[in-house]
């Protein structure tokens, strides 16, 4: 492939919420739904979208289900907007085979998790090589997907330095919530890498230490608030960011590390989005927190649309 | 289904060894050494295997990979000796289709693993659920698959207790190595739930405490020891027991905890067994850890046989 | 000093109960009840006692009340039963003045536990050198204790088996419950280091691998069923000790994991001895827990004396 | 004590070094060094010091040896300049004494570590006890010390906002790291609780979040570019703020988390102050890692003064 500067290639400066993946009611895919979302979202001041990601339940869904997912995603995603898909498996050949065929559906960009199970052979050297072979055949960038709260592997600044300089690695999704290691990374890589926040939680933090923006589930419930604190910051009202900020990050919590996915789709259906069902084993969020969740989306002002 | 007495059900006394799912050099399946490589250990005192394990690279396989080793397995397991399948999955519904078909195939029993990607949502309620859903579903008996260095996941022993009152829920095989948790659970159980121990590190500690045998890649390249271990403490002989115990560990840590599958079948290369290359990311022991490995096996008189 | 063989020099087979540090009720300490204590458990047969271990507050305590706790016991203690000092702190300094101050007191040996604050300083050559020193300088054999549970440390077998070499350096409490950890120890050291359960939970499972005994808070209310384990274990009767073992485990869990030192102190008051308060920030449990503590005992049986 | 408004009280705005304690070469305390280096520092814009701090090897010190370092350093200490004292003990009963005595020789503040020997029990009932106890009996105002990395206890936002009710609780340095708690804190306590980043390796997102400062080793070593992100990002100058926190992260590294205290009191020797030796067990680095370290300075323009 054509390696040409990683700013040249794709701008990952902005807001991309990773969609949730909508089940009927009996567990089925809901492409409908995820229709309607996207059409919905498309209204927001949004660079893209993670569709397969981990609040779209990647790790419940069939490999057709996954291309099902991805086509409906990109008919209803305009042209001048990213999908980024998720297509990280447990097997180096697996992820490049499902890497090409998102690409083929017309994905811009691959988020590829760090392998997990066998976590003591995870060594750096592992890590480095599972990446740059899957950066070697995708026809489209790659993005490293950070996740430790459900992979249990944490990659240090100096594995990511090490990716970065592959020119088809262009950013990385970190949604481990160390701002120093973000900042080791910057420090590390230099401006031709792209950092994106991998939460809601420390979006400020993270872009004063050079984040280009975040993948993060509350920028599907609360997109203008989101895209008010990168334009604060940007104009260095450091007051009014941290102001909304620290509002947010109950908000935050409640849809992302408290209560999970579950939250987020009720959250969604609260909102007037379609939510619905997660697949098992998770389970729905019971009525009592259902009712909390309400009272602090309400309190922060999170409305419907 | 028709539950009947645990016991009379299906007896996990005794050793199952974790095989290995063995590869070409281009990765991939290479059915016939499968073959092979349980006719030879066929020759040995063993209750059974268990196939799709974590020494079976499970996570790396597809789901259409995974019924061809089962049936390959099936056809060379003779019908007096089980065949356990590793058929847990990420979602509730893939884990309970890929049971029937694995019971389908001939399987006596399923090991299913903890669902493990949404850490913080897996509650004991959660997991709880899901085991007894897919119980309810299986047509053959479940084996709860306790394995935290690989999912992040440590079940505890009243989750247990919890799991082990549905009928069709008769053993666990833990490869946690706390074995204060097995005395706990034995004694949240009663005789009537199998407990295996999950390692060959630890499988004299596991039986002073009620465990039945052990699932343990030690079985398959020193099944003759692990046997010993077994009649010696039948037999109350403490001594010769601990004695072949202390022996085994650097031999089990060896192809386990420190240098892993890679190892297991670097091992079964070496003992003439067909170990193979491993599946990316996955890499194979370098030259100088090999040399470390066979003199580990030769120290500890491990056999060619 | 004069480095004698380790067998001849001290002898750890058997039990030694961690001693509590009993306080009146505004906290200062009350030696009368320590007297009266180790009066009562002077009946068991018991091989001698730990003062200062982590069931006797060692870190609540100044110095001065530490060279006023030794000297009681001491003086309670018949001397054909060992008293063994908890005597490590943070500095090496501090901790060989204390070891020496142990000696002239007449401890028979001295505990040292890992220094653990500088965690990520702490690395097995820091810690070796702290051992080596302290056995160098110290007047009695040095046993080292290992804590992971409250100290972050978890010694490697590699480590203890450095450690080990040592003349001085005699053997090891070992609380961390990782008992392939413990048949490592055992492995490399050989029959010359003597390993000591740090726990009742586990007991049995160390004499499966060689351990001699154990330091366990358990032993302090049930000391006759502790020996019966022994006793089974030595005969080789593999299913009475598993059963008395099994029992024990929800008795141990409740003086030690579960509630810790103030349930321990709450068991010997209704045991018929003098248990007492713990001191800030420590909390005595509530009212619900000690009926619940109570349940415990009499279900299983651990009655007053 | 008259419990006044807690800004009225004391401004934690800006910066204070953790000052270590200096040893002569035979581990004794070096005061007139400890004199000199506080009168070297007394030339920058700090707001004040930490006494006996982690970097200040408190967990090392005899109560007399606290005492003497705290009597030099206020003697050594503008009046203008606060003196927060490290007080904290394992014992409330021990931190409330040491705490009296600290504000008796004219500390300011006393800064109190979480209590962590005994984990399991430190419940957040617990820990709120002890640090309102704690406050209650203190003649000076109390800073919690939150430090993950060595007491193995992370304190909660909740937890920390309980706390933060009292009025003689002013602030906290919180050395975890986790940005996203600070801005749990921060929405949850409001405007009237002081946050302090507790290392230079997050200062400008905890900045980002609402924090007042930071009491960081790198003030130590760089007061002057710490004080430069502070006045960059007062000003809504978030490029260069950005620039200087990322340049720095590599020299932080290298005297906390990476090589820790050692190093810290290398980097000092290096700078014409006096670090000199540690104490047992803690070793200093070695004559290769010195290299690197004063590598590491020069390329980050850290320099004599």
């Amino acid at each position: 492939m054509n390696h040409k500067n990683k700013d040249d290639y794709i701008s990952l400066r902005g807001l991309f919420p990773p969609v949730p993946t909508p089940f009927a009611g009996n567990e089925k895919l809901a492409l409908t739904h995820l229709k309607n979302n996207l059409t919905h979202l498309n209204n927001f001041d949004l660079q893209g979208y993670v569709i397969l990601g981990s609040n779209g339940e990647f790790v419940m869904l069939t490999e057709k289900e996954k291309i099902e997912v991805l086509n409906t995603a990109r008919a209803a995603i305009p042209s001048d907007k990213l999908m980024i898909a998720g297509t990280g498996c447990q097997s180096t050949q697996e992820t490049v085979r499902l890497t090409k065929l998102a690409a083929g559906i017309g994905a811009n960009a691959a988020l590829i998790i760090t392998p997990s199970y066998y976590k003591r052979q995870m060594s750096s050297d592992v890590l480095i090589n599972h990446y740059l072979e899957v950066a070697k055949e995708s026809p489209i960038p790659i993005i490293i997907y950070n996740m430790p709260a459900c992979t249990g592997i944490d990659l240090t600044a100096e594995t990511v330095a090490t990716m970065a300089k592959n020119p088809n690695i262009i950013g990385i999704k970190d949604s481990g919530g160390n701002i120093t290691k973000m900042a080791e990374i910057m420090r590390a890589t230099g401006s031709n890498f792209q950092i994106l926040a991998g939460s809601g939680g420390f979006l400020l933090p993270a872009l004063s230490v050079g984040a280009r923006g975040g993948v993060m589930a509350l920028a599907i419930i609360a997109p203008d608030q989101c895209q008010q604190i990168l334009e604060y910051f940007q104009k260095g009202d450091h007051q009014k960011a941290q102001n909304l900020q620290v509002k947010l990050v109950p908000v935050n919590a409640a849809v992302t590390s408290r209560w999970g996915v579950p939250a987020l789709k009720a959250a969604m259906d609260y909102l007037g989005m379609y939510g619905g069902p997660v697949r098992l084993p998770l389970a729905p969020i019971s009525e009592e927190i259902k009712q909390q969740l309400y009272a602090i989306l309400e309190e922060n002002e999170i409305k419907k649309v």
